[in-house]
């Protein structure tokens, strides 16, 4: 009900925090694509912890171990499964009995009648997107090889802003370099001021959110579908499977808003042939189908829920209130985290919108 | 591909600006369901254009006739089919090989090859908002007897602002007046200088948007599944798919990222021996699912992309530069026509979520 | 749940027998496909009752009437949405707390408590196989044009046998005469045994079912899946939508268990240079694919259900056992007008799984 | 796209013959249900191989481990996944150049351009049918704890026959050994002649198929759907899965069209005040819904294609006709075997359609 995603890629994930294993079932992939396992293991140490000072020292061995659909270092087309074990775990750290706010303790609790598996968040556990990155990892060269790029950065911590990207003339080159920043900032200067935001908060026992910035380079037009099966439905749909992202938006986004038709409207332009935008605050997507210029769009981040300091909350056991402070290791900010996360959501949604494509690429009869 | 949303009650609507008709069909209704025409009749002539003097003086005959899956005045269950009929149109207005900014022409000659018609934006026009209003409408009641109502109002238009919505102890009464304004809002008295935003646009023969609150009452906690059918990821999905819709935020959403995570993390209390939250950011969903408190989201509407100042474009046939002015009856804001969308929206997803609900309404055994 | 059928067609049927219309709503079809209305039509009157003296004299006017998707006689590739509208019907031949038979009378009742449509059947009467016809006849050319034919034969009547289908080399040019036959038998000369067959049954005041063979010519090697989205399950899955259909078998079918391993084990060879097998006992697909073998099944149909003879039944009302006759214009065998409706039903699975197999045409790199 | 089953319970299987292991994902299980793995190794240990004299002395240690969605021996769910290692393979015995008859070698070449694991038949292998007679067994007492049983014996092998289940008053408690006979027959006294029939096949290097009736009691009235969703639908959708399936046929399936309608319509009589039918003749279902008889069905399973005698076929690498002759451990019959992965084919299905039957257990208003 909850876990398959896709309409060509079906991507279907499982596991707790504290199961044996989490992981994640690929079927439809395209046969013969190679599988780079370094460049994978590069993309997960992404999103691992302990990876710099903004994240929780706990270790994990995130290596996937791949059990079906791979054969002589390519995909065979049939469903590939990975494992990710689950190994460093430390269950005494939990209470199930008092509710986290925010979190999904309590809906989970109601969801499921009391049968899930509260440890470490269980199925809720923001460890569920390691699997979301891997798919985007093994996808991310099938896009690459069409020449198609995403990128994204942190656009702001707290009220901390970062430059934005160039949605209509993206500096490729530029981008590429963002992934290997202490933070993942456009602009280099700024990285010291971020720190500060999430030191601060770490200091106060407190968390802070954000916002991260996509954009997809390469895409051509006429991708996707009206209405339900829109860019930006299908799109919007993948990111807020992501825990703490609240806010999906396109080009301008709510921005838009506040400009007059004769600004939002993206004139139609003519460059070295072909036909562009020369602004793009619709994000690359007209009528939910793509129209040739960068897609672009930002998600919001919620501060990590996790917070040592003292809060109230409900003893679902007792019916009683009870103040609650989680210690333990968590980060203070998980946005920089969720960068690679967010790239490897929107990878997984183009390679399905791209694999869709083929079969409406070409009409049934010419047109005269 | 496209046009058929929902998991047990399947939505299909189909139709173009100057076909015969437009329509939908309901698959997976609940038997036995009443439909109160003039009820429907209402809700089609709140997004109907020509009510007020904000909206195109274009009237369409909007009246849906039902074509099977009622039956003595009730649902059957099998599949409701209602046809909407084009009558009101002028082909005349439309040259198809100018693109109009912003709007689908260029997207929808590639992705359909030259084939769609192009007539008043075919298949992408505003009017197949029309089936939804609809269908809304006839799921309405199936809300209202579970105690679920949806409200929603223009939170701001340009960058004039409304009140909000209190998410925490909703004013339903005093929710229920808003659609019976001239404009949709909170507020009463900022009517004149909403009124005035749109009439500015008009005079500069230009349009403005603006962004849509919403709030739905009395959902049940346990309602949604984790990652992709995340409450969430359904409600953006269909919103979405909404002409113009730009953004998507629950709760504080971007709003959110420059909280602190004490701040952000909605405490958990007893009332009445129920358990709530004191403050409600993250817009009635924690992991996905409901927790009982109003549900809450915004959306940002675009403004309307025809607009008669003349604007840049390119002519597909000549492929060469050219000036559109976009004349003909067109909407300076779209964003009060849309408050009935958005409702209806937001009504098909809970409504699809209240019947799958029922399919994890119970545990397998008791817990002990 | 029910009505909405295929991965990149989606198929959306809706109608009672007695409701306005009956339709079908055709989403993902290729843009630019011809509509040719008249043959279109010639594939729907092999379908109406009425044609000649074997069916009932019963005449609908079963010109569908597409209000959407069609531009300039051709699919626009948006959804393509037809009426049949529902005129010679007589309620008052209905009864409805009197049970039929091996009819849906009560199988209805419980499924949709009583709200559903009874007369003459409502959404199971045999009448709601016409829109499927119609989209068969609108997918026919699809096929054609990549050299795909399929052709239908009443196999058996009561215990009556045809000929059969040549599945290795099948003389494609005979073929294409079967349907001109009065009835769509292999061997001309077996028509008026046939023919006695249904004439006994209705002298009796009874009714008789048969077997229709199927065959699908061109079919490329490659097409379909393992598992759950093999061919015999795709195709299956619309067969048994067919009313009466209570049995599906590919190739040999059921008497493929008579045979010893060497016999049903197709072998391999070459014909000019193209891999082929010597015989086709597995129906042109092995391990859900096909193996580029001309592709055979067959149906069972049982007899009418409606028939004058009396039978024992329960009326519901009342909670007593009684006898029923069903007068009225019944087909003492529905068998030689649902040849067109299987035909049709797999023109729609073959177009479907033709435009699902363009995401899996090439693999992702080249093989060395 | 191929691997995914299931509207409520979703199903995905994963894995080849030579995979490290091979498994399944169950999403949408109900929360709460206990899992008894003894029970499942039971039911695991029916379908696996060595089990007697007429299975391939191959072992397996075919012990699924489950990695998530488990949670002190109850259900959590969230997606249970399950792992089945493979252990005893033996790689040498496979030329993947010459194309095994009847095997899927030539069509998964095709289907997946040369990059399929051909290691064993790879995804094809029969060993693809353990994941689902785990997921069978995992809902077994799901079932179980409504009334409703699954029962399964084999009516035939070769021209062998058995007698066959009464499907108006099933034997319930002599169905329930079946299972424990060296053969699963109704009638003990033909054990010998059936076995015969294997060991003939064996000792002449051939194989020999054979059909599986199965009988589903406790069935509610009321179950499935019209049309594409019909009870017959889903249930062969998932039986044509099964690899070997060739035919698939409800009640009196092919020969119902040999008998009258005056015979084939079961007339509707009242037992206990209870709506029943006097003969079964369309094995439980009307109008693709249940009426509350036993539910019955035969499949057709093909002999093994794997035998030593020697075949002609192509090699594909060289472009010639070649003979083959397949050694290695191969039963000369599967129809044994393939008993239970009917029965849990059907136990998942009826699982299935039983929690979809939630969402349309009760009418949106009472009927007067």
């Amino acid at each position: 009900m909850a876990n398959v995603f896709g309409n060509c890629i079906k991507l279907s994930i499982f596991g707790e925090s504290h199961s044996d294993a989490i992981g994640v079932v690929l079927d439809g992939l395209p046969a013969g694509l190679p599988l780079d396992m370094d460049a994978v293991l590069a993309e997960m140490a992404r999103r691992a912890p302990g990876q710099n000072r903004f994240s929780t020292p706990r270790k994990e061995a995130d290596a996937p171990k791949i059990v079906s659909g791979l054969f002589q270092g390519k995909t065979t087309g049939t469903p590939l499964c990975a494992l990710i074990e689950n190994t460093n775990t430390r269950s005494k750290d939990y209470q199930p009995e008092l509710l986290r706010p925010a979190h999904a303790d309590y809906t989970a609790f109601m969801r499921y009648h009391g049968f899930s598996d509260y440890r470490g968040g269980g199925h809720f556990s923001g460890r569920l997107t390691a699997p979301l990155v891997f798919a985007g990892a093994v996808l991310k060269p099938y896009l690459a090889a069409q020449g198609i790029e995403i990128f994204a950065h942190i656009k702001s911590l707290g009220k901390e802003k970062d430059a934005v990207f160039n949605t209509i003339s993206p500096d490729i080159e530029a981008y590429r370099n963002i992934q290997n920043r202490e933070l993942a900032l456009l602009d280099e200067n700024l990285i010291p001021s971020f720190a500060k935001v999430i030191d601060n908060a770490k200091e106060n026992s407190d968390s802070v959110g954000g916002v991260i910035e996509a954009l997809i380079t390469g895409v051509p037009a006429g991708l996707g579908s009206p209405f339900f099966e829109s860019v930006e439905s299908r799109l919007s749909a993948m990111l807020f499977s992501v825990p703490a992202v609240k806010g999906v938006e396109f080009g301008t986004g709510f921005g838009i808003t506040e400009l007059f038709g004769s600004q939002a409207n993206d004139a139609f332009c003519l460059e070295k042939g072909e036909i562009k935008t020369k602004t793009n605050h619709n994000g690359g997507i007209n009528g939910g189908i793509t129209n040739g210029m960068p897609l672009s769009f930002s998600v919001a981040v919620k501060p990590t829920p996790s917070i040592a300091k003292p809060q109230q909350t409900v003893n679902i056991e007792t019916q009683t209130e009870e103040t609650i402070a989680i210690h333990g290791r968590h980060d203070p900010c998980i946005v920089p985290r969720a960068v690679c996360v967010i790239e490897a959501a929107a990878t997984i949604v183009m390679a399905d919108l791209l694999l869709e494509a083929k079969t409406y690429a070409e009409p049934a009869t010419e047109r005269n």
